[in-house]
């Protein structure tokens, strides 16, 4: 598809307004021309993005780990929008489809593709991991198959949350959870709350929730912990079945170790460059411990979940923004503690 | 544990009356001792008994496949009541609680208890299977350990059904439901609706029920079922991940394995001499089909269920009977199309 | 690459010869062109096939099951040989590399390809399988991807023979065969032989084939068998935990099912139109049973086990043809009770 | 069984030799009385005991993590003997049967127990481990089902080191070896040897063994070792789908993490008190880990598999000792880098 086309597509629209990260703490807003579908792409018209952690961590740090960013980068990668143009070779979602953006694009041809485990693609390009844009943006294009369409039911907000809800559904997939499981979400940020949400959507028997934070603590009852934890406290933790560690902090990892139960499974959801587990009790409880690196194939089953009304994402929100407050969305967090997501609106 | 110490325990009383199928289609209340537990048993003073079609199969045929009567026999096996009396060496539950009886007995020492498959022991005794007596009764005794506590939110009447429900939780459990799986359940009997909201529980994504007749299709939806078909009526059936069976019939498992996607896994719950699969199908799907047995291990986990609201029970009661009334609980789905459990408190 | 290009490789060669299949029970050898290698494949010429029953099944009646003939077909589909010339975009495996070909070609964008299921592909083709040709020929093409490279240490008849062991590594794995494994295969043919041969390599703690033709039992033994049965004449059959039914008869289900322990799996690899299963049986010991279609990415697996002289190929062959032999070869497992795999040398 | 039933059984014999650690680096032989088989368990004539690594850290230290000597304790747990009376209620084995001992004793009724997984019951007693007594000793006792019979083509040497084979078996069912499976054993000493042939006899298509030592390394090419890599000399680990980790050394399981290919498993056999593992690597491979204790049910497979001839146990002897000569089967590993497994024959 040619610049042409697609800015007939548009309406003759081909200069869009991007957020860029031009360097650690400076963000600005450029003209950038609005991309072209390529063959098998899809344009979307952005709606909504909804804030990570990660984004926050790349506009303090500038890298997450060996992803350094060596230029300006676009950041933003839980996007919901509009199907407003198709590549070549695209049936659909047909334009004017409202969607879910899976923002990830693998080779397809790998080792790991051919397996089914896409998002262990080593050729993987991910929205707004160096050097890879995001989607703080008006206009972006994915693969037709990364744009989900997604039900009347969801708003715009709840569709780019899409996102960190299949992290959730990808953990959690990783653990047998079920009725009689008994489940430890370690950390009450987002993406805690959302594996909070979805072991009780998967017939959990309990689910406790620790962090340090009381306001994190009276969310996760909110969003239905039967019990609750400040690991600082000594509080008792109950036995767990599953731990869903969503933290990334090794005392909370060691709390979680602590509290299995024999043939626990212990879900390592929360990022850090290393953790330290007690092999005597690994061993003696014969505790399995899984890695999980983003999701592959839960796009579909993330929306029926929310859809069904299992999952509440809405709800999850406190603050809107337009793209020229994309560094208050990335700020809310730090700056208020009543702060669960911001969402940029970028049109 | 002495008779007399159970008397004392009881307030002196030592007779109870026993509803007894004396022979096919012959049923009639009779004084019978109060059983004392036996070491490592509690005696549980009965509240309420629902009825399962395999109570009717015995009280019309006698026999059900190669379990024949060969003399008298009480039925009922779906139990709730309230622990009267401990046996030598038992601790708990302490007299005065509250229970679900599991209604089964294992040896405890064969391979399979020893492997922890307690339900396949060559040794088990299961209440109302010959030549085992069951629950139409004012007291029965249990193992100490098959007598679960019930929390006040569950009612007697649901006590009693966490029987039935612990047979659709081992059932789905040996599926992997979870969100996004598409679940076609055959057969909208009692134990079909409740494997229709226990997925609904696990987060699927999507569940169908078949089934021939137009009251229970109604029923299925009130139990949330996304679809309903009438697999004579040439509907068409949603593509299936999950297959739960729980009709016995030929036609259903017919048009169950045409609707499967591939890989899909059936689960066979509904009970019958054979069934015939097309080996074609089984083959190009490379589908998975599981014979299921009762259930193990699961009480817990479907009280747990059952309290937090995600599965009703006591919705599935249509109707309830004294002792003397225990034909018309038998006969009840017989002659009332909107039946669905009736429910026999002995006390 | 034009047909200009693929005939330089092949030193000017530009016509071959093949076996078709005109209809059923005749066979002639016609010239036809050369393949020439489209983008991603590769041209092999062809050193050995080895004849499988459904290639004997086509010749005999035309089609099997849905899979009919319409008009001509090369039969043939267990294929090794030499890369001779290499399609656009191909790096290798290079020109004289010898590979046992997969002789599958899958779409590579369906939902079963994308989820790691590619033998499962909706738009598969595969070998002798109408309308798509097979391998009674001298050269052939496949993409690049299923053209696997072998070790010296595997003879071309062995390479060739990849294939249906590739069937045998598939179905064994689907059932957990491991050390202290009692398995039962049923049917003493090719496939059965490999079957009990890969059980031998998992480690199985005994092996019964049953079989009832002496002669194959007897085979059986030399491949490893520990125990071998004659179904029809009444014989006991060990317990076991995994069925690999390598029959499509019924008598061999029904029996092979009697003989199952508690939670055993039965893998159907057999083909047929219906199979009946003992519904009871099923239940009352929690069978599983699998469907399995031919295979995926199991190739290199099995040139490896065949490589370590864990699986004995070479010995499974009892007689050689040219390709004006092919229909001798098609025909020897009917004619000489002794025949155990006819090999095909086409070059 | 009375004392005296035994002694009849015995010939008279009512006293024994036994060597005991009295405290650190004190080893000294003692007389105690031959103990009688309680009920349920059968009294063994020992015939073989091999050294563990662990008796010689209870020589050194007296104690293990948690487990610390408070007195005497006689060292020794793999064990093989013959079975000289029975215990009440006992039917076999009979006296006479050359048996491999398990050396543990759980409770039968936990929720461990009943689930299946005996090994992991809190109340284990297992031999060697303080309190409990082990087997350097004429006679010990244990439970029936934990004396597992023989066959001839087992020595008196290779039934004792049934128990360390059963730590490998057991680890390498933790992972899914099979056929194509690449796999990496850290650590050469007798469990890495044994882990080693372990993967072999089911399959693996390629095992890897990594040690220091250049000893241990020719050994483990003996034992099949497809590649042996030096960890410190910087050779290259080829890729690694299934890691048994047997070294309990940090940086073996740094490089073994580094090697693992994505969605690899890590098996840890090794003891030590923790270890750290790369957060970053774990997720961005989506790596498995799991703990591993002891084991559970494998007794049977692992004397199958010894019997078979797929492992090799009498090669691991390396040197003989009478039971005053306890101290120098504990002391050969130290002294001689040529040892791999040195076996006490107390009678």
């Amino acid at each position: 598809m040619t610049p042409g086309r697609a800015s007939r597509t548009l309406g003759g629209v081909t200069d869009q307004r991007v957020a860029v990260l031009q360097e650690p703490e400076r963000i600005t807003v450029e003209t950038r021309p609005v991309p072209s579908p390529g063959p098998g792409e899809v344009q979307v018209a952005v709606r909504a993005v909804s804030v990570c952690g990660s984004d926050v961590h790349y506009y303090d740090h500038g890298r997450i780990g060996g992803f350094v960013m060596h230029g300006p980068l676009v950041l933003g990668h839980e996007t919901s929008g509009v199907v407003s143009a198709l590549g070549e070779g695209v049936d659909g979602p047909v334009v004017g489809t409202r969607v879910a953006v899976e923002p990830q694009r693998n080779c397809g041809r790998c080792e790991q593709c051919v397996r089914g485990r896409y998002h262990l693609c080593p050729f993987i390009e991910f929205f707004a991991t160096p050097p890879i844009d995001g989607s703080f943006a008006e206009y972006v294009t994915v693969p037709a198959t990364r744009a989900h369409p997604v039900p009347d039911a969801l708003s715009d907000d709840a569709a780019a949350m899409i996102e960190p809800l299949a992290v959730a559904v990808h953990a959690a997939g990783k653990a047998d959870i079920g009725p009689g499981t008994r489940v430890l979400v370690t950390g009450g940020g987002p993406v805690g709350l959302l594996c909070l949400q979805v072991a009780r959507a998967r017939g959990a028997a309990h689910v406790t929730l620790s962090d340090p934070v009381a306001r994190r603590r009276d969310v996760a009852r909110e969003f239905g912990a039967d019990t609750v934890v400040d690991p600082g406290a000594g509080d008792d933790v109950p036995p767990a079945d599953v731990v869903l560690e969503c933290s990334g902090v090794q005392a909370a990892v060691d709390a979680a170790i602590a509290a299995t139960a024999p043939a626990a499974t212990v879900v390592l959801v929360g990022t850090g460059a290393q953790v330290t587990l007690p092999l005597d009790l690994l061993q003696a409880r014969e505790i399995t411990v899984k890695g999980t690196f983003r999701y592959a194939h839960v796009y579909p089953a993330a929306i029926a979940l929310a859809a069904s009304g299992a999952v509440r994402l809405d709800d999850m929100v406190t603050s809107h923004h337009d793209l020229d407050g994309a560094v208050d969305a990335l700020l809310a967090a730090r700056r208020d503690p009543e702060s669960i997501k911001a969402v940029v609106r970028p049109a």
